[in-house]
This record gives C-alpha cells, structure tokens and sequence, in this order.
C-alpha cells in the first residue's frame, strides 16, 4: 500500500497513525501542498477532491477521504482495533472524531484560509484567530468528553484508536496557530499517552522524509 | 427514540432519511438555530459541541455527530441497509458521504457565516460566494465519482444509502445559497430517483413540524 501524503497534513497524519497501530507496511507519496502538488491531473486523476491523502490498494485501487481510509483499514486489516467491540462505544468514538474531521479540520484547513486572504482580502492575524476559534470551539466539547466514563487513558478506554489517531494530529495544527491549549488538561493527557508509543512518534509530521 | 433536529439542518435531514430508509419509528424534537436554542444549557448537556442532530435512545443515552448516528443506525437496527457488503463498496460510500459531511456541509454552515459577518465584516453577498465555492467544489468532484462504474440509480449501485442520504440534504443547501446545479447532471438524476421515494419525501424540510 502506498499511502499519497504530505508531513503537514493532519487528514495524512491520521492515516499514518491508523497504519503504525496496525503494523501495515507501507510506502510514502508526497503531494506538496503550498506548491498546489495535489491539483495536477495526475493526482486528480486519484481523487477528484484533489486533497490528500489516498492510499493505493495494489490490485483493488485508490481510497480517499481519511476517515473512510480508516474505516477500511478496521474490516479489512489484521493488528490493533481502532474502534471498540460494542455499537455504542463505537458510535462514541466515531463522534469524537466526526468533531475533529467534520468540524474542525475542513474549517481551518489551508485551502479555506487561502480563501480567506485571497477572495476576502483578510488579514493574517484574522485569518490565524479564525483557524483558532474553530479548533478552541471543536477541542472544548471534545474536553467536556473525555470526562465521560468510556474514557481511559486514551480517548476511550485504555487502547489508541480512530479518536486519538484524530485527536493529536488536530492537536499539531492548534498549535501552529497558536491556540491555548491549556483549558483541556484531558486532552494534554491523553496526547502525551499517544506520544509515548512508536505508532504515534513515527507519524509525526517532523519524522516525515518531506517534513521542512 | 427521538431526533433533536431543524428543519433547515442537512445534518439532521441526513438522520431522518436513514431513520426512514430502515422504517423506524421515532420522535422528532426542535431546535431552532437561528434563535440560538442549540446553545442552551439543557441541550448542551445533551451535546457539548451545540450542534444538531443528536439522537435519543431510550435507556441507552444520546449520540452525536450526523456520521456516527447512520453508523450506529446500520450496525444496530433491522430495515434497509445503508452501507453496501463488501469493504471496498463501503470505502467507496463512506468516501462519498465524507466529501459533503466533511469537505463541504461544514464549512457553509451557519455558524461559519455567522462568524463570517460579524467578525470579518463580510457582505452577503461574498458570504454566499464563499458558500456557493465549496458547494460547486465538492459536487464537482461528487459528480466525476458518479461515473464510477458502482454508481448506479442511487449513488452505489441501485438502492439508496448513507451517500445517498448526505448528497440530498446537501443539494437543499446549494439551491439556498443559488449554486448552479447544471453541471451536474448525474447528481441531479440521483437526487430525482431519491425524491420518488416516500422515505426521503417525508424527510425534507418543508415536510417537518417546524418548518417556516
């Protein structure tokens, strides 16, 4: 599997992260974002979203769209499950990462602040406090549920999953645009479990071979 | 079980076609968004993020996020099936549904227009073009997908499912917000095989109690 990214991405990052827990294998493609890598008809011809990641399935094809990526990798792929056994417990940590990938990520996502600056004429620093209000918005409910009982050390339960491989990517762009990430002490906690294990500290955008 | 929603919401609108295709009996509860009743104290002890729908299970508790609640739905109730058998079908419609509930339907919601006015200062009518460019965007790459061989009547294959039930809400937004639909005439043919279906006729807008 070829998985088409870019170290900064944090939809690639989650992937990455889904793939480490699982112990797959994989290759590495790089779509420069800021250079418009992922507009050329070549990756358009891979997703006509134009947006990474996808990940290459020799034989079968290309997937997009991370979360759809990650629910693929849970019913067709052996190692760690990313999602719990039970439907409620599963639904929870779809919700948690819906926060994240429908409701903060697509908001403050590069391509929306190119739109900002250049259709609208903002400013950075109104760009940089509209990227911060929706990540603050998103993480602060998200706080309010790491105080629910599925909880553990991780986003639910004692196990990583699709809600933390969500969770600390976001994490990376909060603070990129220099969000206070003080008020979730839930959230710091459960990001510094993720920290200390292999699967997380590979899919780091620093330990990426395109990082800058 | 009981669906906190709005009219006007796609998110909710997605809920009640899903609880339609299973045939499943429910209640309905009302949020008005533009007075702000999704912010309350008592419904955001229901939801912490603020947002509709949320659905109700008697003795089971309450779920969040459009996505979440179709999965929990599929995985726990009889009725129609939403997502297809095989794992690259289901890739294929998760993925569908994440170009509208995560690339598109967020980034036009009303709070981000909201915060598009009264923090930016913006006009409406660059609000509406702002809403009108990731509509055409995402339906753009919606209707190159439809002409995918699994396409058929309905968005995978020929009955309708949880793709299904995210494009239709979302043509509602794009009509409100005067996209040009012409460019996409496969979507448009989907969306006319979903209207002759009593399950998505008695999940529009203008068929709910609160409607204005």
């Amino acid at each position: 599997m070829t998985l088409q990214g870019y170290f900064r991405s944090s939809a690639a990052w989650r992937v990455r992260i889904a793939l480490n827990l699982k112990g797959l294998a994989h290759e590495h493609g790089f779509r420069h974002l800021r250079r418009g890598e992922q507009a050329m008809p070549d990756y358009l011809a891979k997703n006509p979203q134009g947006l990474v990641p996808v990940l290459e399935v020799p034989g079968q094809g290309v997937l997009a769209q991370s979360l759809a990526i990650l629910e693929w990798l849970e019913e067709t792929q052996p190692g760690a499950k990313l999602l719990p056994a039970d439907p409620w417990g599963r639904a929870r940590v779809r919700a948690l990462a819906g926060i994240i990938a429908c409701d903060i990520h697509p908001i403050q996502n590069l391509r929306v602040l190119q739109y900002l600056k250049r259709a609208m004429g903002q400013e950075q620093a109104a760009i940089d406090a509209f990227a911060r209000h929706w990540i603050t918005r998103g993480l602060t409910a998200f706080e309010t549920r790491l105080a629910e009982a599925e909880a553990g050390a991780f986003c639910h339960g004692d196990a990583p999953g699709l809600a933390d491989a969500c969770l600390v990517p976001q994490l990376g762009n909060a603070r990129r645009f220099g969000a206070d990430l003080a008020p979730f002490p839930r959230i710091l906690r459960v990001e510094a479990a993720c920290a200390a294990l292999p699967a997380f500290a590979k899919a780091a955008p620093e330990a990426q071979p395109d990082a800058e």
